[in-house]
């Protein structure tokens, strides 16, 4: 079976302000952070749309990491651009400017051979594209899908839908209550399981993640850093080091689920030590493994 | 060496509403959150103020758990009452009402044979009065000190002076910033380190708790409720498994620190599954032991 990752989402164009500096037009997007978090550990197929506009440089990143670009299309228009601001707490993004631009009709369109893919990551797009990429999809191992408050409020009965066809689902905290109307979090994730997904995975910053299945319950936290650039991007870092693990582990067992968690931890705390995507440029195996003891370390106490 | 605990801090009445219930004048204060918490573990030595007031059966109750009241003094006037609110999130207290009556003047004064204890809890008061508790017990083996917004405002330079003879400092997360003016939590608790504590154990509510040292970090994760009913008493909990675990083991290595910790998360999860101190009522070191456990499922992974 393969160990490749589909992944459907975005690729943008970030303008991005926080206390620690700016950036203009970064490269930027769920399906990009994802791809680039993800590259480490197995073979990447990027379905997305960019407009005349997208320098041939980003492709160019993206590829030398070793990810598939043939389902990138480009067509007439401008790339999507996002424009954001983070104050000094840096938990939350505010939203200064939305272009959608080509990315406001985006049809995913897979690539024949895209087909068979095991793996599959649906990042934060409209629930109804999501399911029409599975509809085109043949019996993969595992589908992950991440969404947002926006079509939690806009179109739940098709996110619902959509949940059916999903093992795992990556929420953050405020939308795992918003979706569940419900508070405590341990209800709120019961009650999205009881609509289709094997698992939940809650993203809480700076606060790390909760992983939520019927039987357990799995904790992860956030590595603390002393100097935290810009969160862009975290949550989907966060994704892209959890699947790409567990692709490359292609077994599903609890220990790489876990460990699976984990990387997806470090990946996230990679992501925001540099603006855009600078930090994977650099970043290495040895690097990152070095951060997965360093999570050891950090939570780690001896039974009774 | 002794293995017993000091602890010197309020007794108080509250009444406290929550979103699931509410009680008039129950059992409360720092120090007794703190002794029940403790007595699980080891012998407490209770030094506290209440008026005349003060119902007997709350000094029977806190006797039947083998806490030594012979430093609680009941002099004229009435107990110190305290009257909150907690909305549904339960992460913050909203004060409706502070009556200091005897809690107001308190001088804490200590029992000739208390001053050889080994393991000190300066809860929650005025640092001068934890710095004149410190001036009159000799050479503890452990000094363990709270603090909260209040005096961080009022007398920061006290609580400076303070924390030179303070081996541990338990404080929220809110605080350790607004002590240190630093946002950046990593960078806030080596700024407070630097101020005299060997270990700052900074307690984020439902997220649990981060201990630092000059060389190490240690996350403890907060136990997924899924029913809270009163967060009150619950840092106090914590701060009592904490170190009475450490009292009970007498050596203080890193092993026993970050089981400490685990122990503090434990009894504060007890705590706010009921009102005032009713949990503790009913407590078994059998359920103490299987949460030990449970925290252990919930954080351990494999390493590589």
């Amino acid at each position: 079976m393969s160990k490749d990752i589909l992944v459907v989402g975005s690729v943008a164009l970030d303008t991005v302000k926080t206390p620690f500096g700016e950036v203009e037009e970064a490269l930027g997007g769920s399906a990009v952070y994802f791809s680039l978090a993800a590259s480490f550990f197995t073979k990447i197929k990027l379905v997305a749309v960019v407009g005349e506009d997208f320098p041939d440089r980003h492709a160019k990143l993206l590829e030398s990491r070793g990810i598939d670009l043939r389902g990138l299309e480009k067509i007439p228009g401008k790339t999507f651009r996002w424009k954001g601001e983070y104050s000094y707490n840096l938990n939350e993004a505010k939203t200064l400017e939305t272009q959608l631009n080509v990315f406001e009709n985006f049809q995913p369109h897979l690539p024949e051979d895209y087909k068979n893919t095991g793996f599959i990551f649906l990042a934060n797009i409209d629930p109804q594209l999501q399911k029409r990429v599975l509809e085109q999809v043949k019996k993969p191992s595992l589908v992950v899908c991440d969404t947002m408050n926006y079509w939690i409020e806009n179109k739940p009965e098709q996110l619902r839908k959509t949940l059916k066809k999903v093992d795992i689902l990556v929420i953050n905290e405020a939308e795992t209550r918003q979706f569940s109307s419900e508070v405590n979090l341990v209800k709120a994730a019961r009650k999205i399981l009881s609509l289709g997904p094997r698992a939940i995975l809650v993203k809480r910053g700076e606060y790390g993640a909760l992983c939520f299945t019927k039987n357990s319950i799995f904790s992860a936290p956030g590595y603390p850093l002393e100097f935290v650039y810009d969160p862009t991007g975290a949550g989907d870092s966060f994704a892209g080091g959890f699947l790409g693990y567990l692709a490359k582990m292609g077994n599903l067992s609890e220990r790489n689920i876990r460990r699976a968690i984990i990387f997806g931890s470090v990946m996230a705390s990679f992501d925001v030590e540099d603006f855009s995507i600078q930090r994977f440029k650099t970043l290495t195996l040895t690097e990152i493994e070095q951060r997965f003891g360093a999570f050891k370390d950090l939570t780690h106490f001896e039974s009774l």
